[in-house]
């Protein structure tokens, strides 16, 4: 089963990486782009038999830092 | 309007981040996990008006490698 996993800042959170790409965007004369927040996504190849519980521990535990991030787990 | 921009590895190219999730993942004792690949997940706030190709140029022009990586447009 392949399973999204879509980690982005908490609001509120600076984002350095969003602020530069923003930077970048706006000197190569692209024009109207407001905020930009650069996030991850893995994709995972996971047994079919992997339940949500899983998913999140995975998450909480390794690919999330919870006190700053959130994350969206997506059944591809 | 807002727009998600993902950016994943091209298959067959190495990827040591998703390598070291997968190896990290198995030492925590999750079991079942195939193939993990990292990627970046760009959001972004642009103008109503921006059309396809602009947003097409600002990937190929900066937030993907097009020679190791991929990308995809969802508006949302």
């Amino acid at each position: 089963m392949k399973i999204n996993i879509f980690v982005t800042l908490k609001p509120g959170v600076l984002d350095p990486q969003g602020r530069a790409i923003h930077h970048a965007l706006g000197s190569l004369g692209f024009e109207g782009v407001g905020d930009v927040r650069a996030g991850k996504l893995i994709e995972m190849e996971v047994a079919d038999d992997t339940d949500d519980q899983a998913l999140d521990a995975m998450c909480r535990q390794l690919l999330a830092n919870t006190v700053i991030e959130n994350y969206r787990i997506e059944r591809a």
